[in-house]
């Protein structure tokens, strides 16, 4: 790399004092700068920084018992605020970077810790806003998580409570109801009790019960709780960290001029600058103050090479993405169909083999072994999209910087969000219903018969499926990529210095803070920490009505993940540049979005996935007696086994020990004697109609419930906004003082015979 | 009155100069007010008006075809643009508002001029923000409605040009399908022929056809992209008219001061002065330099008679408001129930006359009758419900004006809402649902039976309602409340003041401008302007699958509105108080909210009062040839007239001419030969699992796509946000400026040896 020493006076025409310090690490240059206090005002200027007024309103909290109570609150939850005295010595702070890290380490940055808030204002201080935020914004979605986690606890342990008493399963468990059932695979099967299916039938129990209803209610307004508990605590971080008067500013994106590059000299130093800024770690100037460098580079470097695409140099890329997108999304669709197929196959071949333990515990083994592979794909197609969707964007070459941002976010999350859920959605509404019926079975490449659920529904393998993709997807993230991975990079790193390791211990003693943080990995933005947390959101919200456990298991990953967050932005990444910003950004659109998904897809996996609706609808239409009573039988169909398709009947017909004539499928379909055999019957499309008017009832309901709770709850506490009110008055104050003072001294040149008597009456009028 | 010298040396402390004048009308007296230069100044300051600066950026409008396709645009549209050149001698204007009045009379309140866009800039100049950005309102709003009724002219022409090939009512109207239908009425009423309904049946075709459903889907996504263009153009203004800085503040109420006051000499100078300066017409100083004033004297007045009210102090006028709103809301549905029994009360009668006149034009009498009842009452209670929410929130004593008005608005809203749609809702959703069926009727009052639909659905029937509804509402209103109550109430003021014609004519001659403007109707505020619109966008969203045309009514009555209404503002009323709006408010967030619901309205208006489902659903499951033919066999059921209760039979059996053993009617239940006579037949539920589904795919989709559209549209314009953009870096310009020019001239100083070669080079960097 070479520079000249023009531009380094260019520069210092901004910057007052600019050293080039030469590291002792070659090919590494460093860049000390001082900015004036003239820059620095200039800057606190345009942020719209504010100056503390002297005088200060104090707000006064309502009546005494109010008072009382926030001081009993304030005690009992002392243990919980961290050691960190900000509120005193925090010029001090400010200035000293490393005690401010090594309170971070101790206060934050520690598993030891867990139980206690963390200290967001320290937080700031050192990393900038928009990780600051990102950190409130954990703790609150894990301190929302906590109320989540205990109704749903509550919510399984009534499900574990009432298994005894539920009819249904009762009915199942009961052998003098002698039901045989039709086979559940072609030939190889054969006809089997309705009684083996008593565990499966007492287990969907657990997640299959009215208490489930009332949940997805309450998760869904779960929701609409926390967007606005974050809206207001947002809104509070902006009035203490000051950025009311923030507006974001769309900084043209460096990428752009990277691009179009003409002298490869020229760009070689333009380069070399902004290497040397972007990962500054010494001062961690703001990111504004970055960006002004880096624009007076960057102009300065590429003044004639800027050069505006057209539409018709963009839509080779926007096509490029549009294809790309679909073929990813039809590869996940594919890999589902695959393992579907993987498990059809298995389960066939499984029921064909001789051995009688592997028979006996086909299911348990189908079912898990196909959850694990669906998880294993999800993990790896998740890093492959992840990179597909950095290749498209930067393909698109996007103007500013936050645009490339938000158009990678949302490619990856589009295309992660539908490798994570596809598996779940096919199991919750898919399953199980595309299967045909007895003697006309769907058959799929050949002659597999598409899947069957479980005489009980699919819920409960909706619930395992869940289940093991949340624990695995978050354990292994967070072990192998959030903790190991960094690890090796960091061993290849040090590896690639080339360097005996005495030497470099040797080289680490005399190399200053700067250069050994050098080999810290860079900052890498917090985008995955999102969208990894959004899509456990998604798991949280979308089926909860099938999982009410998941927000238990997102909370105890979520206090481990804080923690785990801290130590690496704390001990193993660069320190990145301060940056600005007032909100989450795009994360909240999609939260939302996902919030409004949520309930549309509860309201299908209660009416549809789960047997509430027909329960309730033999209990009040076709029971006798007003019970459940009867109504597994009410659910099971007839069949003819002499209407089966020649060469499906099953092999062994006498397995039971006694000749079957008619055996029950699950359905509700017209039995073999009717006028319309096997067609559906009117049973069927009662309950289908019930369901659906559930769907309608629910959405709308939850819905206008969302609206209701999120139109009670005003976006801005009551306290910021009078202190944002008396401030604004003090403002005024002030204006009509100095004008009155103006006028005073006007008039007393003029007229100084005549003294004012009343002076400041009517300043307080206003 | 009195008023104490001590006020007016008190209020020449903020304002310098004060002429008060007795007037030559007795008991008014005008106070003209001199507000210096520096008072301005700083109420400039406070609402961030901004000055323009000396440098303007030209935004450059792409390339040359689009400059042309403008400029084309331009010269097309010039004849509908107003001859008002605001452009260039606005100084002028804004400081002779007769000749802005005058101007607004010729080019605005004048029904010549209906074609041609407003001069909003002139109105807001005169009136204020706030009225300005009603009219603006109101002006989008109409031009947004000509798509709309253009499209829905389109769709009923489609129904008139289809309606001979329309297999349904071709059947009915067929009369070789020789159908004996049941009697509509106990005993007075006989079988009849369906082909006595062919012309109803013709006529339904018209409302109900698959291009209504295109029809409902299109007007959902027009109200989006209303809303859209209206936050568009509210934007653009808010540039235009400089509000982006200004931030809506809230003000104590005045009314509130009003209700405690203790001492009554006190509050009448205060009520003095504040009827003063409300009603002053000829500086019409803004808003918030009136409010100054207000307050300053509210405070003076009332310095210790503030009380805070507790909630202990609100309970009684909460709950009476609850109580009252619920007995309002019960009333309504009283009388709507009223009008039901007066039409089956009526027609049972009719049918009972003997005379053959009276029996066959039975149904148009009753309809017609029936709706123009429920006309005169709506608007009857339309004025009632208006002053009963008045006086609820009077009663509640809201803390600011904003306030007051904000929950004035909702309650009114929500009684004339309710008021206006009750018959519609019944009409649509509820008409001949709860008939019972032959045999088993359901009675009302005694022996009443409910009303049933025309076979061809209660479409017909929705739509002559609606029909009747807008034109009448909008008639009677306009003509009546709008032009002759204001005319009426002129009247009864002059005959107040008691003076001959003659007298008052030589008066007239000698009152000054502002005196004879007191005896104009005073501004009531643009609340009930408001309202009758936001009613009627509520019948043109909410049931327009069933009625296509009205758009058409609403846009033909819009035209009219704004030229009455800016009449009225420029002749009949006082000058109002300019008052400072950035936005319309609580009306934008009703407005959002009836689009939302037109959404699940528009859905079941078409799955469950068209039969659009079940004609979709014969011809896709049931039809055997996969046309209509035979749809109107198939929705009609069996009766035995055996079964008939006794005493319900028909007193004349052989009315047709031969004896009826099965009549027919509309229902889909199952025959009486079956083995459940008389109960839902599988069709039944089958074409309402197919009716439920409707609404939710419609809901979701149409939703989906609304969100889409409203996210696909931005917020601020284009060339609004460069314009803003481009300002911030003037501004930043001008900074960095100003500080090179300082440290200049400090550095010439200090070292005025050294030339500075590169003075602007890094100016332009950034």
């Amino acid at each position: 790399y070479f520079y000249s020493p023009n531009h380094i006076t260019h520069l210092s025409s901004v910057f007052s004092s600019l050293l080039v310090k030469f590291s002792k690490i070659p090919g590494i240059g460093f860049l000390k700068i001082h900015a004036p206090w003239h820059v620095l005002c200039r800057e606190a200027e345009f942020m719209k920084l504010k100056m503390p007024t002297k005088k200060v309103y104090d707000v006064k909290q309502g009546g005494n018992v109010v008072e009382k109570v926030r001081l009993f609150i304030h005690k009992v939850t002392a243990p919980l605020h961290p050691k960190v005295d900000v509120s005193h010595p925090h010029i001090l702070y400010s200035y000293i970077p490393f005690v401010v890290l090594q309170l971070l380490y101790e206060e934050w940055a520690s598993y030891s810790v867990f139980y206690k808030y963390q200290p967001i204002g320290l937080i700031r201080k050192y990393f900038g806003e928009k990780v600051g935020l990102y950190f409130a914004w954990l703790g609150v979605y894990t301190q929302m998580l906590i109320p989540a986690a205990i109704v749903g606890v509550i919510v399984f342990l009534y499900g574990c409570a009432t298994v005894d008493e539920n009819i249904p399963s009762m009915e199942i468990c009961d052998p003098r109801n002698n039901v045989t059932m039709c086979p559940l695979c072609d030939q190889a099967c054969s006809y089997w009790k309705l009684v083996t299916a008593c565990g499966t039938a007492r287990a969907s129990h657990l997640f299959d019960n009215p208490a489930t209803v009332f949940f997805s209610i309450f998760m869904a307004l779960w929701a609409v709780l926390f967007m606005e508990h974050w809206k207001r605590r947002q809104m509070r971080l902006n009035y203490i960290w000051d950025l009311t008067g923030f507006g974001e500013e769309e900084e043209v994106s460096v990428r752009n001029v990277k691009k179009n590059k003409a002298s490869p000299d020229h760009s070689h130093i333009c380069l070399f600058y902004l290497y040397v800024f972007k990962y500054n770690h010494v001062l961690a100037p703001t990111q504004s103050l970055v960006h002004v460098l880096i624009n007076t580079l960057t102009h300065y470097c590429s003044q004639d090479e800027k050069v505006k695409l057209t539409c018709s140099d963009r839509l080779p890329a926007y096509m490029t993405t549009v294809v790309m997108m679909c073929l990813m999304i039809s590869v996940t669709f594919a890999i589902v169909f695959g393992v579907i197929l993987y498990r059809i196959s298995i389960k066939a071949a499984l029921h064909m083999s001789s051995y009688p333990a592997a028979r006996s515990n086909i299911r348990a083994t189908v079912k898990t072994t196909a959850a694990i592979i669906n998880l294993i794909i999800i993990i790896i197609m998740d890093e492959i999209y992840a990179a597909i969707a950095r290749w498209l964007t930067t393909l698109e070459v996007p103007k500013t910087d936050k645009s490339f941002e938000q158009r990678l976010i949302f490619k990856t999350f589009i295309l992660k969000f539908v490798n994570a859920f596809t598996p779940i959605v096919y199991l919750a509404f898919f399953r199980g219903r595309l299967v045909g019926r007895p003697g006309k079975y769907l058959y799929v490449v050949g002659s597999y018969r598409m899947e069957e659920c479980a005489h009980s529904g699919c819920l409960m393998e909706l619930c395992i499926q869940l289940c093991i993709t949340m624990l695995g997807k978050q354990l292994i993230q967070n072990n192998l990529f959030e903790i190991g991975i960094p690890k090796i990079k960091k061993l290849l790193r040090q590896r690639k210095s080339e360097m005996d390791t005495k030497q470099e211990e040797e080289l680490n003693k005399t190399l200053r803070r700067h250069e050994k943080d050098h080999f810290l990995g860079p900052f890498i933005g917090l985008n995955p920490e999102y969208m990894e947390m959004i899509i456990q959101f998604g798991m949280v919200t979308l089926f909860v009505a099938s999982f009410p456990l998941a927000p238990l298991f997102a909370l105890l990953n979520n206090i481990i993940e804080i923690r785990l967050d801290a130590k690496k932005f704390v001990t193993e990444l660069r320190r990145p540049i301060a940056a600005k910003a007032k909100d989450i950004g795009i994360w909240y659109n999609l939260l939302r979005g996902l919030s409004k998904v949520a309930v549309i897809v509860n309201a299908f996996v209660i009416s549809f996935t789960s047997d509430f609706i027909p329960r309730l609808v033999y209990q009040y239409t076709y029971s006798p007696d007003g019970t459940l009573h009867g109504f597994t039988n009410h659910t099971l169909a007839f069949f003819n086994v002499s209407d089966f398709q020649p060469g499906t009947d099953p092999l062994e017909p006498m397995h039971l020990g006694y000749k079957v004539d008619m055996c029950r499928y699950k359905d509700y379909r017209e039995p073999p004697w009717s006028t319309t055999p096997y067609d559906f019957s009117k049973e069927f499309w009662a309950i289908l109609a019930a369901r659906l008017a559930f769907v309608i009832v629910f959405q709308n309901v939850v819905m206008l419930m969302s609206d209701f709770v999120d139109w009670l709850i005003p976006d801005i506490p009551k306290d910021i906004s009078l202190q944002m009110h008396k401030e604004k008055i003090l403002m005024v104050e002030l204006f009509m003082k100095e004008e009155q003072g103006k006028r005073l001294t006007m008039r007393e040149r003029n007229t100084p015979q005549q003294p004012r008597s009343r002076p400041n009456s009517h300043t307080n009028c206003v």
